[in-house]
């Protein structure tokens, strides 16, 4: 069945056809092959010093090092200064961040922006801490949008999610206030160029455009590191990592190396401003042929989709046989949607070639030709 | 100057004195050398899937797979019902641990022993919830010992540590009563045969018996999940981690994996009776030769010696660069003492070989013998 599709498909997007597989999983998800590679030795002989890099300690020179090049080179691509911020690899992933914002900074109230699933678990946390005001929401479109909002008053923080993975959605205006300005930028941090000196705080499961799952990336500005709340536990509180250089306790060690071997190779591939080139290259790419093709259609509105996740679902189910199938012989793997929209979800990370999103393209516009 | 040395020795230890790093590593530290080649071919290939286990999705077949049995075999390594107890793999460490086993069952007061270092960070973060009564310490002893205790009242829950790594002490005895009784056996897991059922609690960093930084695990009595306190934060919760079957968020996809291997390797061994008797005599060497060897003198008083980590130091300073130098060459590494103690500190996890720690006697031996 697949064959004709074979025979109109460009020599190079067949050889890779044949021979790669091609992940859009929203999380854990691709990296570049040579971080798998160049960690895949690591774990055998670390820096051919005959030991693995699980079993050297954290307190090594050769483990101190690699924690201080990760931290100093996340705030390097992000073009921030380390005078003014901290960076830290903590474990938990965002869903611990969700409550440490919550047990350091909030006094009082909160503002949030409700954009879907992890801005509501972030609200869920804070609440035990404190009022939470909700600024905006777009939960009655089924999160298809960035809701707008504004800030008529001053809270303990503001939080918002920049990326929703699971409905595609993305923040493009950031708020100006006197209020701190935290954000959640699990699925698209390193992404895309921002004036990233907005924020008061940044936080990043590691598990998309950052490393492997179990590090989480904080980026906090050193003047909140003094509005710290008393009696805050150890393992949440940001000074105690901080002034502990991220080493309070074991950090996540094989997944802080592969971070830093991950945000080398996006340093030598042009830093944000490049991969955001790229990134909008293939967003385009695929949200071009959702838009033309009368099979699919997009779950978030146009002025509001992401560059990393884009979600659509077919018109007519009777369709969905034929057009997995073909994503099978393609070998696109995990562009399953998630529950909440069902149809898919095709997750283009920063380590995602284009050939594969112009794979995906091919598929869509073959299943269009053959109905 | 240390050729006088391989003379000495054994042709086998010859051989393994040129070939093999003999890592004495407190922590993260050695694991078997076939899980770290299995990990190795897992971070660029898992299964013959043509992905990295680091890409694939935590919710997939494969990985919850992983999990699962990580899960369960843990719980048979210990003799545990599934019935009866609840594993997890979660993150942030023992130090998270300390602060959630309050957070969860702190209710008006807790009793904890203080046998060092580890015990001391779990009181400091419990009495952040409520009242604590420490039963016995050996602190005026620069904690040598096991002090000892009794309970005389019922608390909301006993806590210990069976095993100090920095002062190389291990419980031998543990309370039996009507408080449910917790454990912080990160240093000791998987080591020796105890009657696990005993315990309500047990919780432990991967980083020493179990696998790599980054993964905690935890076994909880189904019981004790009734009894949470209300409002504790979802990823504070053992609850709800245990409802999401311990895939609440997305867990450290790589340290499970490792561990797993890990546990696989223990049972292929012979699990732990095994590995106990294993870890004996190489425990019953090395102390022979502290107690023999006029250089050194053990830290640790006889009977609560640590079968895991053992702490001693030299006589006379004068010796240490010879000895240090007489290590260097021989590739023992790691063998360097805590600051609170000082000298040195042997770790004998399951993977170390008896052959590295005949080769540390051995040089123990030559500098006596050189004096």
């Amino acid at each position: 069945m697949f064959n004709n599709v074979i025979s109109n498909l460009n020599i190079e997007i067949c050889i890779l056809y044949f021979m790669k597989i091609h992940n859009f999983c929203a999380g854990p998800s691709i990296l570049p092959k040579e971080v798998f590679e160049d960690a895949s030795i690591a774990v055998k002989d670390y820096n051919n010093s005959g030991l693995s890099l699980l079993e050297i300690s954290h307190r090594s020179h050769a483990f101190v090092e690699i924690m201080d090049e990760a931290r100093d080179l996340s705030l390097e691509l992000l073009s921030l200064d380390g005078q003014n911020y901290t960076s830290l690899f903590l474990q938990g992933g965002a869903s611990t961040q969700f409550l440490m914002t919550a047990y350091n900074f909030m006094k009082n109230e909160a503002a949030f922006l409700n954009t879907g699933t992890w801005s509501e678990k972030a609200i869920k946390e804070a609440r035990l801490f404190g009022n939470v005001d909700i600024l905006g929401s777009s939960k009655d479109d089924n999160f298809n949008h960035i809701p707008d909002y504004k800030m008529s008053k001053e809270y303990d923080y503001f939080h918002c999610t920049s990326n929703n993975t699971i409905f595609g959605t993305q923040i493009n205006n950031f708020i100006k206030s006197n209020t701190p300005v935290f954000c959640d930028m699990s699925s698209d941090i390193f992404s895309r160029k921002l004036d990233f000196s907005k924020f008061d705080l940044i936080y990043a499961g590691a598990q998309k455009n950052l490393g492997p799952a179990g590090a989480t990336l904080v980026i906090i500005k050193n003047s909140l590191l003094k509005n710290i709340n008393e009696n805050t536990p150890s393992m949440m509180n940001y000074k105690v990592h901080a002034d502990k250089s991220s080493m309070f306790n074991t950090p996540p060690v094989f997944s802080v190396y592969v971070s830093l071997l991950n945000m080398r190779w996006l340093k030598k591939m042009g830093g944000i401003t490049k991969i955001e080139e790229n990134n909008r290259k293939k967003a385009d790419l695929l949200y071009s042929e959702i838009d033309i093709n009368p099979l699919f259609k997009g779950h978030a509105i146009e002025k509001d989709r992401s560059i990393m996740n884009a979600t659509f679902t077919l018109n007519n189910d009777d369709f969905k046989e034929s057009f997995e199938s073909m994503l099978k012989e393609a070998n696109i793997v995990a562009l399953s949607g998630h529950r909440s929209v069902g149809g898919y979800r095709a997750s283009m990370y920063n380590a995602m070639e284009i050939d594969s999103v112009k794979l995906l393209v091919e598929v869509m516009s073959e299943l269009e030709s053959k109905i």
